[in-house]
């Protein structure tokens, strides 16, 4: 039962292989139209230029505090001023037919108000991880999505990612042997002080909000395993002007039911993109395993010798593949293999990482965790 | 304060090289002659072939309990019958002038009578890792070699090995900026369920006593600082028949004064043999880190692009580097850079981290560790 998650992973992996030329084409028609809430750097520079790489999904309409900025970009991608909205106008965005879905690329302590609201709007929502700022916030979204009968899917984009997808496969495969350990590390040296990633009333957290839950999603489904226990430690240089709200580095180790465990470094103020899983007979490692782009990866009994091509996605680039996902879960009525319980789960054990690191102590994740 | 033993360690690197080739060539004179207590694999196959690399240590005598053993290693390396002892002549090693230091190459839980028993015979000592299997063992271990005015040293070949003493110079260089933490993963599969190691009377314990020691020496050398808390977790499959006594894999965490952390892994499970330090300006990695030979070692910002070539020590090996070291010692009153004291701190730590992995708790650690 622990390798459920894992196994619907790979399924959907060949069920998007099989969708390229089989039986899911039926499930085309015109591709959806996604409106993007927020115009900063992710919704504007990483997710819209996706679209040209998508076969199910294309932009419909933006959503932006900033009038100039938001004129500009519809002029630039062919849109009309009706698909132009504000946050006072969101909620007419039901009455636009040419909007499927919202995607939620907002600061995180955003993503509960507007996935709900989009869901009352009558819009099925991809919300930008982490999925929000406490437990909580994340109940609510998914309660309103199931109210509304809306989809709901996290942008949990290394799901779709090939490198990652392949070491999956690898570490359920047995060709590792039996699973003993993953390590993962991530963080980026963060300079500006200024961001909305360090003020805890946007972000809800430090690193670990951000780029340490990439180390927790691996470590979850590289093992396929959900965690029993975890225990952290928190190292911030709280008079350095970029961490006055909001933690630096955060080590956190996870245990997993088959006894393997985790060992995860999330950080501002280093750069690491990397994933290690070892078996007793092997080892797969990624770097960087969690980038836009250009992930490596290598399998081999004691060093990195054998560096290993994933096998091409059917989809052309891992956010493409996130975008299309949804569009047809949305078509065929499956839920999307990284939906709202799968960014609850994550905030769950995130929740339990900062109580850990602030009693110091090793925390029981419950049943529901 | 907290970098004080990482920067005697890098003066006795500097202190040998000036050693062979100025002030103290004063101090040599006839080689020391060692007696190998302990005719296995490690003092057989790995230290006696070594004193071929010295320039101030020599084989003068074998202990063994095994008489023919005992008398082919004699023979082979032209030592006279009066250069062989049995366990029960020990003692009488008192009366062999040619025989100045003691190695102590048995099992763990014998580290300490024959450390005790050659001191009171009036010889130096030099002692396997780990040092003992408590710290009331090393406390006596000390007392004894204090009492008998003897050195006392711990077989802590990477001090003397050139790929740990670059990665302790740069990290203590500024070369990858502050450093924020540390990974070690030091494991290999353990194959022979009658090994002595996996019987808990004479390993005292597990990977973490014979391998994952090194994880958390190089921990301590790299940063040069003392662990003020630790967290450990133990996975082991009992059912396993190598593991119905010891640990298989035990994953442990260390809080240093400055804010770093060191996360490491043990095991007996997996082959595993590296080291990363990593600072907000970069990162030195080693693989493998510790072994006999053929350590490599990498520094760069996000990749193991630089291959780094260490200089050259002025001893030929590790080994014969760790060796000669004791002798000089000898010579000029010095205490050993990895003295009794080095081992007992290792131990208080390591009685720390199982008794963290016991009680599933953090374990802070005393002033005195």
């Amino acid at each position: 039962m622990d390798f459920d998650r894992r196994d619907i992973l790979l399924s959907a992996a060949a069920a998007l292989v099989a969708g390229s030329s089989g039986a899911a084409r039926a499930a085309t028609g015109r591709p959806f139209g996604y409106a993007i809430v927020g115009l900063g750097q992710y919704g504007l520079k990483t997710i819209i230029p996706q679209f040209a790489n998508c076969a199910h999904s294309r932009l419909a309409a933006v959503v932006s505090g900033d009038p100039a900025k938001a004129a500009r970009v519809a002029a630039e991608h062919g849109l009309p001023a009706s698909a132009i909205y504000s946050y006072e106008t969101f909620d007419t965005i039901r009455n636009n037919p040419d909007v499927d879905i919202v995607y939620v690329c907002l600061p995180n302590s955003m993503h509960a108000e507007y996935t709900i609201r989009a869901a009352r709007a009558g819009k099925h929502v991809m919300c930008e991880k982490p999925m929000a700022i406490s437990v909580a916030e994340c109940e609510a979204m998914i309660a309103a999505c199931k109210t509304a009968k809306r989809k709901l899917m996290i942008g949990y984009r290394c799901h779709f990612e090939a490198t990652n997808l392949e070491a999956i496969r690898l570490a359920s495969s047995g060709a590792i042997g039996k699973l003993r350990y993953v390590r993962s590390e991530h963080g980026f040296v963060m300079r500006d002080p200024s961001l909305w990633r360090l003020k805890r009333a946007l972000s809800g957290g430090g690193s670990l909000m951000d780029i340490g839950i990439y180390a927790l999603q691996a470590s979850r489904y590289l093992t396929g395993e959900e965690p029993v226990a975890v225990y952290a430690r928190e190292s911030t240089d709280r008079s350095d002007p970029r961490f006055t709200e909001v933690e630096d580095m955060i080590d956190f180790t996870l245990e997993f039911p088959s006894g393997v465990m985790a060992g995860c470094y999330s950080m501002y103020s280093a750069n690491q993109n990397r994933v290690l899983v070892m078996g007793d007979k092997g080892r797969v490692e990624l770097e960087p395993a969690t980038r836009y782009a250009g992930n490596r990866m290598w399998t081999g009994r004691d060093g990195r010798e054998q560096e290993v091509t994933p096998p091409a996605t059917p989809h052309k680039t891992q956010f493409a593949g996130q975008l299309d996902h949804l569009v047809q879960c949305v078509r065929t009525g499956n839920e999307p293999i990284v939906s709202g319980e799968e960014g609850l789960r994550d905030m769950r054990i995130i929740e339990a990482i900062y109580r850990s690191a602030r009693e110091g102590r090793r925390i029981q994740l419950g049943a529901k965790a």
